[in-house]
């Protein structure tokens, strides 16, 4: 099996977390890891006993206040770099960072190219619902979107339910502010048309509340709303559990209670837990990449691993390339 | 007291729901209403015995698909048009409505015109935080909005939190997908630029999950993301709510702990409920208005009722005017 390389100076506890997930993965899920970056950092943090990641050295690190596309082109020695590079090249199976969203979305575009009729890769998130699995395209990859994006993501998801979930004909819907046709801003509108007028099995807009329905299988959104109704989500289920939590502490009737509950709060945590999901892919460039919560701590890295290594068993990206983009058999009912 | 003019013909539960919510909150609160709509649809739901809400006949209804400013113009004697010329004319002191968001804000703006210094109303969320009260705003009346929109909807946040709350020298931000200068769509950079240049206590970019942890007293966003986001996470509420009631009644233990825990648990529902809300005022307007949920029944319709009460009681929209929104000394330290 191939290594994954992992970026060990990304993301907010980085590079002590970042190693330790490292470390933990490889020892609980056999995973290879080869961590990128300062080596005297990184070893620092790594066990003396064996069997421990390699190291690959990257003298430049990417921070998240630096403009994406200047930091890449400037710190062609820096972790992001570096570790796409081997994916590049062959060395590694996939690239995991916690770093900057858009200097990975940046070094990947420069480094790895996008596959056919995709001007634009999409950070994704793949959920479960009543109805099924479902699939949300863009969540911060591009916070300014062309309608051809928004199509080009229609089409990246369903190809990636049909080819890699087996999911014939997916349903594709477009968030928007309301369900009726002409609903939106400018580009929800446009968008609109051109997945009408396309191929794909298009239902038509559907709004915030029907995500976790399943309405469609792929909902496609522009990078900023994307990530911003993710966040925000997060936010209100910590917000609850925090309460709910809280409130279980006081009185003897709800400690009881707690108890009895503890599996129940457990999966609920675990539902509006980021750490959980891991990380998300980035679909439609030549190779594997997973972009990591900023906030990932050593759990959350080594669900990214994890990730990681389930897209290179999917075939991922060779699933989503060839899948004919421009014509409609590609998608086929 | 004066009455409040409600709109019996919109939204999903329209007309029986509406009326149903008129005489309730009439007997429960004694808000005197006035029902604005078809005469012969009102009375077969209205009970013979008084006091019972007065008519005011309006013979056309616009529907949720159709085009609002087309509409607006297209039926000068539909429920929002003579319910909004009921305020006007002084003969009501707010208006509610469950119908077309869009319909409402047009007419509006054709009927009552804005205060000084504002080209655009915004619908608004007044939510509670562990630091007080949060304004978040706009949440529906423009999908596609000018960076100046923007910095309006922060005069009007911050005038509403000083002048109504007496929040002194309100905070706010700018809803973004990270919090570092820079990060945004092209709205959101443009916008940051004019609200750093403004008197306003502008703090910057928040996250999504900021909204609830009340990192700023005013967050403004353009009504498209807005109302997505506040949908996702009604959705994604509902759909934790459902999980959890589910499975609280599996099992003979868990029985025992939902009956130790039915209080929490309506806390929890009651903060994941949209009809609690009542409705969201629009600001901005000469007059006032509340743009109740599409999907209120009895209860919701009763709470933006007691809402548009509030409003009148906070002496709006006289509160937002005059406050001198081009100078400094509107809002004051």
């Amino acid at each position: 099996m191939l290594s994954i390389a992992l970026d060990a100076m990304g993301g907010d506890h980085a590079p002590d977390e970042i190693v330790k997930g490292a470390v933990e993965a490889s020892a609980r899920y056999g995973i290879e890891v080869v961590l990128v970056g300062d080596p005297e950092a990184i070893e620092r943090h790594l066990p003396r006993s064996r069997p421990r990641p390699s190291v690959v050295p990257a003298s430049q690190t990417i921070g998240f206040e630096e403009s994406p596309a200047k930091a890449v082109l400037n710190k062609p020695d820096s972790s992001i770099m570096v570790g796409l590079r081997l994916v590049k090249e062959g060395k590694a199976a996939a690239f995991v960072s916690a770093g900057s969203t858009g200097a990975v979305v940046c070094a990947a575009l420069f480094l790895l190219g996008t596959i056919e009729g995709i001007e634009r890769p999409a950070l994704c998130l793949i959920y479960s619902t009543p109805s099924g699995p479902s699939l949300l395209l863009d969540i911060g990859a591009n916070a300014d979107c062309r309608p051809e994006f928004l199509l080009q993501f229609a089409y990246l998801g369903s190809l990636y339910m049909k080819n890699v979930l087996g999911i014939p004909n997916p349903t594709v819907g477009i968030l928007s502010n309301g369900e009726e046709a002409g609903k939106g801003n400018r580009l929800v509108r446009e968008s609109y048309k051109l997945l009408k007028s396309s191929p794909l099995n298009f239902l038509g807009n559907v709004e915030g509340k029907d995500l976790f329905r399943g309405t469609a299988r792929v909902v496609v959104t522009d990078g900023f709303t994307g990530n911003v109704v993710l966040k925000a989500n997060e936010g209100f289920g910590e917000a609850l559990f925090e309460q709910f939590a809280g409130q279980l502490k006081d009185g003897l009737k709800y400690r009881w209670a707690a108890f009895l509950l503890a599996p129940l709060l457990r999966a609920f945590k675990r539902r509006v837990d980021y750490s959980e999901y891991g990380g998300a892919p980035l679909l439609g460039v030549r190779g594997n990449v997973v972009v990591a919560h900023g906030r990932s701590r050593a759990p959350a890295i080594g669900n990214a691993l994890r990730l990681a290594c389930r897209m290179v068993e999917q075939g991922l990206p060779q699933a989503l390339e060839g899948g004919g983009l421009n014509v409609s058999a590609g998608i086929g009912r």
